[in-house]
């Protein structure tokens, strides 16, 4: 009998519960004994915290209520294994963990770094000849890794962003062109731009949509900037502009961590960082004297599961399940992955991709030719890339009229 | 055969358009021959400006898009007529335009202001023996209108507010005790407490809710806001505070436009004000050296139809409904108000309230014996009087994964 522990690491999202459910569905139907949950990611399983998964989901509806839990259930961590030659006390540590709750399979569900742990052990593992193997299922609301179509996660957070900006345009709207005003929106997203770019979904027949678009891929400046808005303040008095928070200028500085020229200055001389949307509005505001409003979407964009994309969830269901299914027929050093077959009608195929070592530390971003620098919006093959990732609703567990999580404690 | 015109005004709400979906309905249902939208409330019928609605709403499907759409459907303003004795010139062009038109009865939906425009041309209509009659129709997410138990477009806020704070809390706490993080809410409500105070309703049995609440209707002591955010950091690492965007010192100056002492200075000499919460934010970094996050729930708040109550769509409804019934009888000068006849169950009667005067510009704040001063939270009695309000849920109408409204283009 084999027994096989998970994780989550990394930026939390909508569904990242939703691959933990699919991983113990799966394993528990593969015929795994024991599955475990690691508490905190790898730097839990460090301190050998970890628990018995049947003790929650033996019981169906908890497991439907995991589904519909954003943030990660086991908890995360930001922490790096490193070198294998620099820190081999903590690697020999976690496989005596490992031996000693007769662990033989390990998937980390996560981004960009987690897939950076999955290789590192998958490397120790097979140095020092050990039993156990490892699988990477993916999870990021930026949609920055490679190989794989898209992420799980990155679907529902595009869902999120569209419809809320297709309510503030709404709401932008009801003082008609008395009030020159706007609005720019921050975005998740610090490198890859992908997130931002699901501002182009908001519009249709009867919404307007966002002004502008501004990803990280493009080098960001601020005269263009004003210069661009005045010319829209000319056609429109309401406008609403998308902008990622990893904007940077030419020289490669974060616009949220130089700011605006004229920035002030704190009682010690330090420049008083604002994010990334207000900084733009203050420019706005000084430069063309117009009423601004900036938004940040913050975590409410990686947390609303109330909106969650129903083709997001079944797919980090299925992603979890694809895992399962892969670690229990002994693969390791691999991420599952999923592929696009077609778009019209959308289809995706689930597989696997295997040298892991290709996916850690590297970013997907928008293709420069998807991105149309003269009017500041992304181009039709963005929308119709994300688009089918929206699709469908998941039906919410509502108690006293609010939705239901379910919690370790 | 009687026409009758309808208007919205103020600050937009998730549910004032279904207000105004039962006032066209019913009003057609009673006998109204035409039923006018003025568009950007009273300052748009100064210019003569409204549509007639049988052209949109004929159709019942749009109907029930008009109840799903947020912000005002007909354009809001934010126009006071003033005392008849100095402004005569516009009362007389609105009753020159409403007979041009044969106009009859007029209905507008809104808050305090709203409400004083109703007695105003109420009071106009008695002096100068004009026929026209006015009703009042609330709404405002603020909920600070006296006389009627609650108001439309409140329940709604607060089902948003609460679900993003339960969501938001399950985000922060995945990295469990090894960082601790004080995030600060800021909630809309500039002289009335009753959003920021639904924050409490985020709690339940899973979810540990929100940690401290700070309502306009008592003095904000930054001294002691960092004593009380050190000493619940003693007891748990993720901290969460709902702040009002209203609150104000002990001189009763707004912390919003007053911000920290230390606060810095542009290069005119100008401070740099920031919002309420990430004043809050820069305050606690510095005395107490946590990571904060601030997050400002925005326009979001008040424009989230997705997530809007079943109970505040059907009540916003109603009100509209009883307006129009209210107008055909000839009722003039009055609101329409809610009365809870029972908490458990929930029950509302729609009733009229005599005499506009007493609730024009008359704000209802939330009782001090509800506030918990000591440990800076509310009582159960505003959980008791919001949680009936928030109930239900809407069958949103999507299309291609997004909510579909409706607009006047």
């Amino acid at each position: 009998m084999k027994n096989l522990i998970v994780g989550q690491s990394g930026g939390p999202t909508s569904v990242i519960n939703a691959s933990l459910a699919g991983v113990y569905f799966k394993a528990k139907q593969v015929g795994y004994n024991k599955v475990y949950g690691m508490l905190n990611g790898i730097e839990g399983l460090l301190q050998d915290r970890m628990v018995d998964l049947d003790i929650y989901f033996k019981n169906k509806e908890n497991l439907e209520l995991l589904k519909r839990t954003p943030s990660s259930f086991l908890g995360s961590c930001r922490f790096k294994l490193g070198s294998i030659k620099d820190n081999k006390d903590n690697y020999e540590k976690i496989f005596e963990i490992l031996d000693k709750h007769s662990i033989d399979s390990m998937i980390y569900i996560g981004g960009n770094d987690s897939m950076d742990t999955v290789a590192s052990l998958y490397d120790y593992a097979k140095e020092f000849n050990k039993k156990q193997n490892f699988i990477g299922v993916p999870k990021t609301i930026d949609n920055d890794l490679p190989i794989t179509d898209h992420c799980p996660g990155f679907g529902s957070a595009c869902k999120y962003i569209a419809t809320s900006l297709r309510e503030v345009i709404q709401d932008n709207n009801v003082y008609g062109n008395t009030k020159p005003t706007v609005t720019v929106v921050e975005i998740m997203g610090r490198h890859a731009g992908w997130l931002t770019a699901s501002a182009a979904l908001a519009k249709d027949e009867t919404c307007d949509g966002v002004d502008a678009i501004y990803l990280p891929e493009v080098p960001f400046n601020m005269d263009k900037f004003v210069e661009n808005t005045k010319a829209l303040l000319k056609k429109k008095s309401n406008i609403l502009i998308a902008v990622s928070e990893g904007i940077k200028n030419d020289k490669d500085q974060f616009i949220c961590e130089i700011g605006d020229a004229s920035l002030a200055v704190d009682s010690f001389g330090h420049k008083e960082l604002a994010g990334c949307a207000e900084t733009l509005c203050k420019v706005i505001k000084r430069e063309l004297g117009v009423k601004t409003r900036s938004i940040t979407l913050s975590t409410l964009q990686r947390a609303a599961a109330h909106l969650a994309s129903k083709t997001d969830v079944n797919e980090a269901y299925h992603c979890g399940m694809k895992g399962a299914s892969l670690a229990y027929k002994g693969d390791s050093g691999k991420m599952v992955i999923m592929k696009r077959v077609s778009n019209k009608p959308y289809k995706i195929q689930y597989g696997v991709f295997n040298d892991i070592h290709k996916i850690a530390n590297v970013e997907k971003k928008v293709p420069l030719e998807w991105i149309d620098t003269k009017n500041n919006m992304v181009s039709k093959e963005v929308i119709d890339y994300i688009k089918p990732l929206i699709q469908g609703e998941v039906k919410q567990i509502y108690k006293d009229g609010l939705p239901q999580h379910i919690n370790l404690k």
